[in-house]
């Protein structure tokens, strides 16, 4: 690890300035509450955006104390340990690599870039640096999904013989005006990359690596209109639906939307195996379900388990059970994992390499798409042994 | 219509004695007390197996007036009006066509048949004799799925964007003894077949023809243990995946287990279209989740209509809502519907073309996991007039 | 015993040919086909109603073989084992008094009468003769209820706590016309009576007796129209709550509504344990919610048990697990109930011991809400050693 | 109001440096993220405990300037303008009273006292002072809370029937020690004003002022062991059940446990209107269930709506809805809230009134389950005219 990992505070620089800018800030002010001197304080010391003012605004707004038009000044400062990078999807590798190249750690927005190219540059950057590197698939921390890693690896599910995964929104249902999520140039993909890539990594974490992938997309709404009211085409997916095979054996199915009317954030899972099964959706985030036979033959059936303290990162949080954990405190989780990672030299999760794997999927689904057959996964080496979850 | 059609009794002789026997004995004893005099009387002359003895122990138990040892006794009988076919899967199409041969309204039980090929001789038979035929698909008679193709109809939930179909079971998941339904020769296929055809005919019920298909399966358990004990090979498919394109544009995907762990009799479906959605499963069979954008911005979300009298064919039934439909009621509402549709001399629903459509879509499935690439339905023409939904 | 118990036919008779006499007489259809020759087999003999017209029709509607205008013709005939009657509440006691003093077997529907005077007499009656006699609270053969009994006896909710009962649906929400059930001098009653009844025959039969009560009531809708559309008065309760003390020493909260807008048929409780706890609502009747604390500490949740072949009375039906029970078949189980009780010469369960107890919990209710204080249950003693369950 | 309101940072002083001291700092600071410059800066000036030591422990872990061993260092300090109080229940007053005399404005943990006379007084001292007062039953500024009272405002309901309210919790089951909490002198109550106090205010807030009550409760854990392991008498209910009558005339029940199991944080209701009925638990605290007789007639069911930015104070958190609001938000509500009503020199919700109003149930409780009969609720007059909402 080049970077210092002592509990003197670390200083963090933060590229991009918009919404994601607030979950990241509000994510290191509760890290510090939440896990208070287990964890590295963190300065919040300059946030960078497109232009000066752009970046005034947002260190004013999410309380950074220098702003920067230029985001080297955030990659090459002498005054930064740690890189946050919230920019849009095809503007993550330039700062993220140069960044790597001076030492900094970097947690990079998701999903890690637009094309597996790119992230294999920018895994590869990482493992050179021999830094902390993570990448913002914050969900695998989530207390619901980490109780299902557990109950796997204890072997309660048995063999798992199929995993059913799925994000479906329906934010941009209709009305939604075009940006650059809807352009794929900027974006790399739609639904597929967006969002798709968060439910990628939570199969990869249960399940394992995936080999193949055949898939189908579809653009549901071909044109919508811009910021001046004029129509402008839409040149990514709506909708991608793929049959997956892992490499342990397991067959899948993943599909994801941001036009599924009626789902409002149903990032889930059906987890199979032969003695067990587990259920989950972010709809219902704070809890998880779980059929097991070994419960007696007349009492099987699916438990709704209600998160709390007994569970894998909740117990850092509230008194009582089922109290309720949200959207914000996934990003408490996340900077938490960060700034432990940093603490202990030891590699974050899910990291570059995660990015990747997920990259190399959603190219083999466009590939698979394309040709309409079966594609092969092609894995990239970033000849990293700092650990793949 | 060459069979009578008068109210009076009409006179059914069924070929098959086993479980679905008793089913299909309820369905006629029942229709008769829930819907009384408005449908014919159903006098139970004859049933028959492979041995007179069979037969015989059949007639007792179920109620039948003579056993026959020979189907031919039933098909070929001057006393016999309709023709109801329960036998094992390879065993429906010998005596379905020469009921038809002869005249009689036939019913015969899904899947129609275990090859397209088989399933189109069917059809053509059914159409030539001008009779009514009906295949054992009730579930869309079901309230909550004809609740569903109504809301369709009117128009709330607008274009169908997308179906995703399921019947999961988990009673095959291990310890189930060898049997006829696992042996490629006579059961067709395997999950696809038996219970995947159930989902595929709820598909082209809601949403219309299935005009390719792009499917993968798999063998779970490759061996299990006959009724001597002795260890017998599967040949038929555990689990199915499929991704499919309807006809009228729409995407899907359809999978079928019955070895998806804690999985009961989840027949279940999603309907997605650009203004409303619509969700179903069998394991809550008396409730249809519908979600509509007309609903005030503040107050959207799938609300859950337990099925009552104002629903489709519930009304014949119970006095107040929810009170509970039961899987013994849909044969109530499948003979009810035969018999209907043999009093008024208009064709049954869903009828051998179905039965055809959906042998067909299950061809291409198996073709398709074979090709491992897109595969186009082939649909036949029965060259019939009378309905195909 | 007196009557008849040979496998012979059972040759039943029965008061009131309404709707309860379609749901009676599917009852003894379905029983003969599912039960088969392990129970006698039954032959409808003769229906009464208030006129020979009104008998005639019923009798032709429901498959029954004669017609008479008088119960007496029934209750007194000598080619009638077993009568069933199914008249409202207020004309249950004069002819099941009547076929008990002849030595008929008796199955009454619920409440088994409008008083506790009445129900004392009826069941003292019953007592003396020495026959089966049964109430229509079919609702504790249900499976799922059953199941939770089971549960209990295992030890696996400990010791109970409270009990939390409801019958609340709202057909009677405001539209409903005025008729007998909104007049107490015929039905005693409103929804205390007419389905509070039910869940204070579950709460006894899953907790015990019930010894005291704190009730409170209330007619929400003062006036409806009758069968003329004048405004006729409302004399009985639409909603009532009521604490109460189990003699083994929980507390509990039951409730009864007719006009709870929302709640179609929504006959629930909660049984709370020191160790365990049971959930139940009707409107999804083939389900129990079981939470354990035997469980393991991370994956304790309320399962949801879907009630297939290995639950109480639901392995006499269908051959896969969840394909569902109906309403129509708690009348089966509840006809196989009577003719296996018969067949046995033992006890039926619930009986009219338990209608009494049932009607003196109400007579109680109804005396505290008068005197806005505890009111004690008094339990009379119909001097009957066969069985309070 | 006599303490300055202007945007200038707000200085806040926190007597109490528990487990509640972490919720309300959570707040804080989240609030200045949230809320950005809407709302006053908050400066963390001073915190005490029982003894210096404690406090500074507290000041350090939860980030405050100072730290004090006697919290009239806070009450009467010329440094602070607003006071947070979060000791146990019976520690509440005093610090309160001097505040408000020294012109602070007030933030108090509820239940707001241990007996009505002591609520009084508060609120009368809140009443004279003039300043903005508050009780933290943030619960009522919950989106589903919040947006269930929008509905009924909007007469969707109709007129209220019935409130079946409860707060349901397991985690004194057994095994929890004993505390404070389970000593009369010091909580005043058990389940009922620790927790039940919570879902009183909810149906004060919802359905109006409860005019009567009529309770009984029990300890169903006599004994705990202490911190040395010695049994310790438990004083207080652990289950508490009461029937109540609203003012605007809808009836209710009101349940509170905190020994229920399988209940986690199962703070819910049901309101039952006669056109419409609304359902919430905290469990699944990010949806509200809304039956609406508006719907057709086929198409009734209850809605599950869940929450996002077109709910009331959910759009200033997320982007997509569902992306699930947690148990910590509701701290930055209710912070949100106080500094708003500081802002604005408006009274805040809850306030002490409504703190007042609830010890007043709970007392009326208290004495009907002593009495075993209806008790009025006795409403004293605080003479402030700024609001019971």
């Amino acid at each position: 690890m080049s970077a210092d990992v002592t509990q003197t505070p670390l200083r963090v620089g933060m590229v991009g300035s918009g919404y994601m800018a607030k979950t990241h800030t509000l994510g290191y002010a509760n890290a510090a509450l939440i896990y208070g001197a287990d964890l590295p304080a963190v300065e919040r010391v300059r946030i960078s955006d497109l232009t000066p003012e752009l970046a005034q605004a947002g260190a004013e707004r999410w309380g950074w104390r220098e702003a920067a038009g230029d985001w080297r000044e955030i990659t090459g400062a002498a005054d930064v340990d740690v890189v946050d990078i919230v920019t849009p999807n095809h503007a993550h590798s330039e700062p993220a690599i140069d960044a790597l190249r001076n030492g900094k750690h970097v947690l990079c927005e998701k999903p890690l870039a637009i094309s597996p190219d790119e992230a294999l540059a920018m895994a590869r950057a990482a493992h050179e640096a021999g830094v902390v590197h993570m990448v913002g698939f914050y969900y695998r921390l989530w207390p619901a999904i980490a109780l299902a890693r557990n109950i796997i690896e204890r072997g309660e599910v048995g063999e798992i013989r199929h995993f059913r995964g799925r994000f479906f929104q329906d934010y941009a249902n209709r009305e939604l005006p075009h940006s650059w999520r809807f352009d794929q140039a900027v974006a790399g993909a739609g639904a597929l990359g967006d969002i798709g890539s968060h439910i990628i990594d939570i199969a990869r974490y249960l399940v394992g690596d995936i080999d193949r992938v055949l898939a189908t997309g579809r653009t549901l709404i071909d044109e919508r209109l811009d910021a001046d009211g004029n129509p402008a085409v839409v040149s990514v997916d709506d909708i991608y639906s793929m049959m997956v095979d892992f490499s342990g054996g397991a067959s899948g199915t993943i599909e994801a939307s941001w036009a599924a009317t009626g789902h409002k954030c149903d990032l889930g899972f059906e987890l199979i195996g032969d003695v067990g099964t587990l259920r989950f959706t972010w709809e219902r985030s704070n809890q998880l379900e779980v059929y097991s036979e070994a419960d007696d033959a007349d009492e099987r059936g699916f438990r709704t388990v209600l998160i709390g303290g007994v569970h894998p990162r909740a117990g850092d949080f509230w008194f009582a059970p089922a109290q309720g954990l949200g959207y914000g405190d996934a990003f408490t989780m996340g900077m938490g994992e960060l700034l432990e990672a940093i603490r202990d030299g030891r590699p974050a999760q899910p990291n570059f390499t995660d990015g990747l794997r997920a990259a190399e999927v959603v190219d083999a689904a466009l590939r698979s798409a394309d040709a309409e057959r079966w594609v092969e996964v092609q894995h990239r080496d970033p000849e990293i042994g700092d650990g793949d979850d």
